[in-house]
């Protein structure tokens, strides 16, 4: 082999290397600030969930005899098809009347520390319990959930294996568990991010790879890391520059509501970024439809940056890697009401 | 063996003879007037149904997206759940509008001669043309369901795989081509009288093949005949007695308004009896939530009979025979929205 032969091979092989060394580095970083979702729910949770409970729960989630009219399930505003929301700006509920935030996705949010955009409820438990009695949403109360599962004789019998060392299973606290026990099963691993954290470096493309990089230079990964890259913490929106009054409207203080602190007002439990392109509209008031546009808002709220062309560019192509495999669902047979059952109103 | 015991030996075998020849006399006359649901779709259509078709068709009715709202779809009012109905009086649409008429089962409806209450659609895919576009159900037009699905680039790949021949794929007669594409596949076989009417003696108990006995006596079967026990003619309701004005109110004349003719007053395509048990209420108006108390309807209004309660009960118990394998369906994946989407309206 010639001397300048050899030569450019080196440096090939050097420069080869250090791309290598490169890719490996953001690999690090990547992986030291998120984690992959897990592929069985089995390790999500360490145990296996209750598969009574489970059953049940899915057979509850797509249940409408659950709100006063008997058309509103929890399904509606968490549509399984469609990411696990409802791609309205806010949903609507009883007698047309429309939410006060934009549906959060129902998928992953097990891996969430809390739940709702203000983060009011502790679990998917608790998180139940709100929409169903919820005026504009299902309409509906505890005692009358009681009396209509109670009078449908399918449901009696569901409860019983479901919680059969209950006195009374058919209760409105164990419609709630049921739900919670279907509802961690809607993870979705295998995005092609989640490959890449794993160490296939051909599941990113280079603009996502930059993406990424950008996402984790930006800063955007002091409120959007972890498992769901989000979904844990609390931050002001607009800490350093209000949005405008369409997008955080004055009158939703966010977590102010919940514990009157000052601090908390337009406080919000950072938006959790898995399936993050099947979720639009975005925010809590879902205002913004393109993702580009989200990302430039959130430079300039929470970064104080005016993000480039080329980064919003990038970083969203970023988000779009984060959509996993989607839960595959077969629709629930629900059990036909008896005599007893309440009909619906309005 | 003593004498007396052969006597009593060929009384039991003459009795049961007897017996089998009575049960033979009446499947016989239930095999000519009914017919078992197929039990494979190819069997009803002669021919496979196109499978890209229903895969896109099973979308379509899951679409929110076919309404101005991005709220309503097919199945909201004809849920797979829940029979293919929705178990109200009558279906909540646009604006939390209330529909004229009680929503029609979906399954089987393919069997029907022609659909909706007054047989105003000659098939399904006429039909489905009609929900979408009425203001009071879903609120869209033929323009906008036609932008909104050439904006979605998966839409546009599967309507071009499931209509390959077209020059125009994306089109809102090929949705309703779609819809009832999926829509044949939603039948219910094997129920228990289907069974018996195969051969199966044991598939209906005593009470209920006295109700089936009744049924044909009484003259059910005049109207309530063929493979769907209903769904292929056309009578008046109240032609021997008016119901009640809440069952049958003045303002609804039926097929009258379709046809113009003053003897199609208060005429209705006859109800389709298959899972009659698992679509409460019952009637055009839906104001009759008990099976029982239907039947004894019927006996006044249309044969001018006071059914007595054993025959009323006897023909519940035959009806809830009717009752099939609800068909499984794993919930679609619905493509996510482009920039070019339309947003929901209202």
């Amino acid at each position: 082999m010639q001397p300048a032969r050899i030569l450019a091979l080196g440096s090939l092989l050097l420069s080869a290397s250090s791309a290598t060394a490169h890719a490996d580095a953001l690999r690090d970083q990547a992986t030291a600030i998120f984690k992959p979702i897990p592929n069985q729910i089995s390790e999500l949770h360490g145990t296996a969930i209750n598969a009574d409970q489970v059953a049940l729960g899915k057979q509850l989630f797509f249940e409408p005899r659950l709100s006063s009219s008997h058309v509103i399930s929890c399904n509606s505003c968490h549509n399984i098809g469609s990411g696990g929301a409802d791609n309205v700006p806010t949903s609507t509920g009883h007698a047309w009347q429309k939410g006060a935030r934009n549906s959060p996705t129902v998928f992953n949010a097990v891996l969430n520390a809390s739940q709702f955009w203000d983060g009011r409820a502790k679990d998917l438990e608790e998180q139940a319990k709100g929409p169903v009695q919820n005026p504009v949403e299902m309409h509906s109360t505890p005692q009358d959930v009681e009396q209509t599962l109670s009078s449908i004789p399918d449901y009696v019998s569901a409860f019983g294996k479901a919680f059969p060392n209950d006195k009374k299973p058919v209760s409105f606290d164990n419609m709630a568990r049921a739900i919670q026990a279907f509802e961690s099963t809607l993870i979705t691993p295998d995005s092609r991010f989640d490959r890449y954290l794993k160490g296939d470096d051909q599941a990113l493309d280079s603009e996502e790879k930059n993406g990424l990089q950008t996402f984790i230079a930006a800063g955007c990964v002091s409120c959007h890391n972890g498992v769901n890259l989000g979904g844990q913490a609390y931050f002001q929106f607009g800490v350093v520059q209000k949005p405008n009054n369409k997008v955080l409207p004055d009158a939703d203080q966010g977590r102010f509501a919940i514990t009157k602190t000052q601090s908390d007002k337009y406080v919000f439990r950072v938006a959790p970024l898995r399936n993050v392109a099947l979720t639009a509209p975005y925010f809590h008031s879902g205002q913004v439809w393109d993702l580009k546009q989200a990302v430039a808002v959130m430079g300039t709220a929470q970064l104080g940056k005016q993000l480039d062309d080329g980064q919003t560019t990038a970083i969203t192509a970023f988000l779009k890697t984060l959509t996993g495999t989607q839960p595959r669902v077969e629709y629930p047979l629900l059990p036909p009401s008896s005599e007893k059952t309440p009909r619906p109103k309005g």
